[in-house]
């Protein structure tokens, strides 16, 4: 088995949508265009996503690594 | 692609409207002036915007970085 | 565009009002007599503001900065 | 008796199904691609389990390490 | 102004009663003995304060650091 | 009287039951089978104790040290 | 007045009952073995304590310093 690590994943994953679970529940989705080894992330085209309501569209953003709980680069 | 890093991305955004999502669900929004490393934050003209109620104006704020989720330079 | 950074902001402020927003929901107010770089802060004729009574003085305080979100140099 | 570390432990189950535990109550489950000493986790396969419902199914995803409170390799 | 730092404020309470709010919610109240620069405290004859009952005898008290969020050299 | 430190304490209770409190309210208890100085520990037989039903058996766990509230060599 | 620090009251105490308030609101009782600069704390004969029922008996217990809100040397 080849072992895939973290930084090999996410850096397959630039340019393309990821999901991100935050500490507090809360959810974004964008296009990954960048991040660093604090998981970091820069996402455009992201949305906020809700369990009982329509996704709010906000556009590019910086999230801020420490509030990461789970990036998924192959959301469903 | 080009990657864009955070620190562009911020760069890119003094001195426009950033809005800024909180640990603990607090909101706000203001006109950068400065950032820093850790996501601290100068912002000008800013005010605390609430789900259910009109925006608080708060004038000139500095967030401390730590407490900061997502900053979105491009806020709808 | 010149750029103002969160120690000049802190250092305009030094013998003003400041309104502190803290975690967990508190919010102090206070005539700012130092700070330093972890956003500790003395205030003197402090006051504990509550969204739905009276002010409660407090006299003078120090604030552990790593309770500090946002500092507001201009509070109304 | 022979200690067994965490870290010979987590090397066994590489390629296997882990149970991950996380603060906040999250739990999730996947096949482990790699980890490491921050307990920083790529999951395969990955779904996220829930008390009441049926699992969500994630595909891969990062699992930043600071969230982790349990591990377990033989998840039952 | 004369800038009066927090420890030159903390060394002037020395043997004298602080007010002490800490994370949660709690508040202690107290003689201060000792602290240091991460806001460790001793304090003797310390009672627990409750916003709706009557304060409960402590006696002498050591107060972690990192749980503080207000000391007030000046309690009413 | 000779003093008993917790590195001494943890090392006498290899090889024997533990009960972990965790933060948040968690409980786990298991077979202690190596602890680090962050208190990360390796635990065999382990199960999920609850307050108001039947445990849950886990197996072999890791539980990551910055969870652990109290553990408790001598579980009742 | 003489000046008595953490350590010098953590000391005299060893051997004796201290009470220990956790974050979360958790207290448990005890004979302190040791302590380090941490707070962590090793703890004899120790109890948990509650507000509305019965003390629960833990026997020798590891309390991870971190977690440590107050130390009260002499619990009544």
């Amino acid at each position: 088995m080849s072992e895939i690590g973290a930084t090999e994943m996410l850096s397959e994953s630039l340019g393309s949508f990821v999901l991100v679970k935050l500490k507090g529940g809360r959810e974004v989705r964008g296009l990954m265009k960048s991040f660093d080894q604090h998981l970091n992330l820069v996402l455009e085209n992201a949305e906020e996503l809700f369990p009982d309501k329509e996704p709010k569209k906000l556009g590019a953003i910086i999230v801020r690594g420490d509030n990461v709980v789970i990036v998924s680069p192959s959301p469903r």
